[in-house]
């Protein structure tokens, strides 16, 4: 498709686009420009833009605003030392995406769009991925829809897709830090039959009353178990989470399997690949919360963590909940979430190999 | 709350809006006017206006549309046959708003100011309230979280208050008619510890799936069944459902108890009143599918209508799913279904006594 690139005639002075460079924080500045997309019933996609950053002019009765039909993908850009400007794996983003769109019956993007979007945008606005160790653009993906209209039988005729782009820090500033988390008994993320598999806005706006529990109990963040019984893990607030086994040559790596209910992470799903080439054993079984207390009171489990685009890799140091608290480990980042965690940056970032070719050239 | 009143100065034409009115559908029309109101984290609620109709202006990284903190109702102003026009029980709607809040974290808004908003914009647009039978003035409050920001770790700090208006017509155009239904086991609405019981733009946006799949299997609307077992039936489409056994002076109400996943529904609050108050004892009862097929073949089960703000009662006549298809009762409008719905209308429309005290006036 044929982009009408309309760059802006004010971009940001180089001075303050640096100023904001140096300390971006997380989702809060943006560059200069972003893609616009539209889609119509009659027309299909159309309209493609690259265009001056700026806001949204929206009927109060859209659709959006009423019956939430949004989704979005997240994923980052890095500056290579080689001075190249890489995403990771930006073909698994494109179709998750789709399926997301599938589930909350909006209409799918060719991924070949999605990916032009990405390049386009990034190609245009390359000044603002951040050279910093560890600092990337995190790009953002979203199609909301646009119809105006408060009827519920069918969903919205019209969506826009677009994406932004935000300067981004390394998630921990001083070193990296293990997260205490909550299980939550009183709120669940997603049900067989829901929306748990899909990257939609409903699915993070029913997670802040679970995460605003896990912080009055003194965690850092909420964790999801099953809907059904609350004796499974699912996921750990928008992350997905790994649980090593032994230590040393026998470490070993299980993650819950992906029943429907799951975000199908991308981190999650590179983890998988990156464990057994480092000789790290993997496998996608159920972990029970009683599997969890034991492990770590026995000391067969010897490590947790957490892993996303946005933290990469968290550690999870202590678990509390409704049934008592313990410690993971030595509450401490343990060595096999490390080692994975230094092995994906630097794949990422264009300092190792990559077997895979999952690292595409953006610009 | 002193509102600022910015009454538009180029209000629709009465002979356009006349016309409007004649054939409005449902939610596409809307008034000359509008209320907002905004809440911020150190100021609370503050700037509520009365203003005309406009659109928003909204930063692409505005929370809403990403994260889907987004709540509303839906209640209609009925011109009685006095000339007075009203609203009926508003109040639920206020308290059931703030629960919807509660859960989605987002801040509570004192019910007078709810109740202030739609007496301040129906008064000012009280000729929009049409006159024709069943017709009413649609009125739809809601929030919307405002924050700019990609951050997932705390609600959004800003939300915006609304309430706009659309002229209705009777749902049923030329008579009442049953409608068929599929019963959904691929698809949930709702789970335990989820968000079925507020009224949350995500449970819509999860719903459009399930619907379709209904209208692909020749039904009219899609029944949701609990996400544990799909065993119980919970609702239909955004409605509340009843089942009517036996029949003349034996007849009694059903309808699946209020278990966390069923939307509270307003009407159905009134018709658990009002059945007996018509001497229909009604009770509140967990309702299987094999209770309803067996119900429906013995002929026990008389008549099921669903029921809800916008289409008022809606009567089932046909019933499929994976497991087979049936036909409840006669498949027509059955007379409980319809005495309930004749009173039910007859109050909402000053027709009928109020002995609870139902009606409000609006201006």
């Amino acid at each position: 498709m044929e982009f009408d690139v309309r760059v802006s005639d004010a971009p940001l002075a180089a001075g303050e686009r640096e100023r904001r460079l140096a300390a971006p924080g997380f989702g809060v500045v943006f560059t200069d420009h972003m893609i616009t997309i539209r889609w119509a019933e009659d027309r299909g996609w159309h309209g493609a833009r690259l265009e001056p950053y700026g806001p949204f002019t929206l009927d109060p009765a859209t659709s959006v605003f009423h019956y939430a039909q949004e989704i979005f993908e997240g994923l980052k850009a890095y500056r290579t030392d080689g001075g190249e400007i890489v995403a990771f794996r930006p073909q698994a983003n494109a179709a998750r995406f789709n399926r997301s769109a599938a589930r909350m019956a909006m209409p799918e993007l060719p991924p070949e769009l999605f990916l032009q979007s990405l390049e386009l945008l990034v190609g245009q606005d390359r000044d603002w991925v951040p050279a910093a160790p560890e600092h990337s653009l995190y790009l953002r993906p979203f199609m909301i829809a646009t119809q105006r209209g408060l009827g519920v039988n069918r969903p919205s005729g019209s969506y826009l897709f677009c994406v932004i782009a935000s300067p981004a820090a390394s998630y921990f500033r001083d070193g990296v830090h293990p997260v205490t988390v909550w299980l939550s008994e009183d709120y669940t993320r997603a049900a067989p039959g829901g929306t748990g598999e899909a990257k939609c806005g409903g699915n993070y706006a029913a997670s802040f009353a679970g995460q605003q529990q896990a912080v009055l109990h003194g965690c850092d963040q909420v964790v999801w178990l099953d809907a059904l019984e609350h004796r499974l893990v699912e996921e750990m607030g928008g992350m997905n989470l790994f649980f090593v086994y032994g230590s040393g040559p026998h470490a070993r790596l299980v993650t819950p399997p992906l029943t429907g209910t799951l975000l199908p992470g991308i981190t999650r799903d590179t983890l998988l690949k990156l464990g057994p080439d480092l000789g790290i054993p993997a496998e996608e079984a159920a972990v029970s919360v009683a599997q969890w207390r034991k492990g770590s009171a026995s000391g067969d489990l010897t490590e947790v963590f957490a892993c996303g685009t946005a933290a990469v890799i968290t550690p999870v140091g202590r678990v509390k909940g409704p049934a008592g608290e313990w410690t993971v480990g030595d509450g401490k980042p343990g060595p096999v979430t490390m080692r994975l965690r230094d092995e994906l940056l630097g794949i990422q970032y264009g300092q190792r190999p990559d077997p895979y070719g999952w690292v595409h050239k953006l610009c």
